[in-house]
């Protein structure tokens, strides 16, 4: 019994030319079952890195913030009936940013082997294309959703002195870049790295004074990873 | 001009078909000259990657602890000049707990394009196998080296409340994790994430107070990510 934890792609768009290498297409035609995060990206995922059965014949589960604890145990219970499962989320690496640590805690607590397959984070590309230091570094997920439990949130991470990383759901970026605008210093250095994995990946490397010149239009709308460092 | 962040396997026994998918193939024969940590691993790399030329005919430079600020310009200069370059270090990401960060700062202030193509790295491996939550999390680099700072560096991360890793060299890892034992908590639980990428790959999970009665000689001289959380 072993779970591994799966790779997936940057971003829906990206070519599995750019992130399936062939040991992963080996892997994944082994696999006895699959945990995705939501149900047509999971069999997306499997068709992308070239699964040769028929999709419906291989066991599908579900992983989620809707997921309820004893639906967890049911999982870790079939996990440990035995086999090669693997767990992917809809994209990038499983277990950050996602409820996916539980799963691996518990099923090793169970006794099932845990391996990962090397893959990408969009955070580790942001933080290297952001020029910021990465010899010390902190991901905070998604921030507080409060306005001013945000503001505080920036006047902290400001003050750290390394690099600050967090993420943000798309529709909310241009309102993430106003405060950010209002609450940093104006010598503040922020990168916003957009669509990464993609051809149309960017990055916007400003300190907040350039940054209140700028018309936020063109990033609103896009999967982004903000740097402050 | 154009600096390509590329990624390497995390550990050098790992097989290509583990980490180099077709498009990583394609860029690096396209590219102009390739910059490296070391010579003897970036002639590797290229050949890892399926590079069809002869080795000798791309220009190969130099990046590390060792580079001066005037070696550094010559080569921001030489990527302003033209073509496309790619930048790789000898183990998963660069940027990441090396002095990359510098080079892309620069080139991006000469007005080059810097992109990064997707790869692992054994910071995120580590933090995913660890089954510590990846909803917020600390990478420190290198510890302090003097006793009595790291002694303080350990106490502090202790009481952070979230996920906290750091890296050791191999030869360290018995007198590193002999410091965690006397100085952390009894309940507090170490992760040690070894041989990434490997088949020797293994996850240590447990509370301090099962370190202490454990053998640490089977851990020695092998690369390791150390979690607490």
């Amino acid at each position: 019994m072993t779970l591994y934890l799966l790779p997936n792609a940057l971003h829906p768009d990206s070519s599995p030319s750019m992130w399936c290498p062939e040991a992963l297409t080996l892997l994944v035609n082994r696999l006895d079952g699959i945990i995705g995060e939501s149900e047509k990206p999971m069999r997306q995922y499997l068709k992308n890195c070239g699964f040769q059965r028929p999709i419906a014949s291989i066991p599908q589960r579900l992983l989620n913030e809707h997921t309820s604890a004893e639906d967890l145990a049911a999982l870790v219970d079939e996990i440990k009936a035995g086999g090669v499962w693997g767990y992917v989320t809809d994209a990038g690496l499983p277990c950050i940013a996602d409820p996916g640590s539980l799963l691996v805690r518990k099923v090793r607590a169970a006794g099932a082997l845990v391996q990962a397959f090397p893959g990408a984070s969009s955070i580790t590309q942001a933080l290297i294309l952001s020029g910021c230091t990465g010899q010390k570094f902190t991901f905070h997920g998604y921030p507080p959703k409060d306005q001013h439990e945000f503001q505080l949130f920036l006047k902290e991470i400001e003050q750290k002195g390394y690099t600050q990383l967090f993420i943000e759901r798309p529709y909310a970026n241009i309102r993430c870049i106003e405060q950010l605008r209002s609450v940093l210093k104006p010598s503040t250095w922020l990168t916003v790295v957009l669509d990464i994995g993609t051809a149309q990946e960017e990055v916007v490397h400003l300190p907040i004074s350039y940054w209140k010149e700028r018309d936020l239009a063109p990033l609103n709308n896009r999967p982004a990873v903000f740097v402050i460092g």
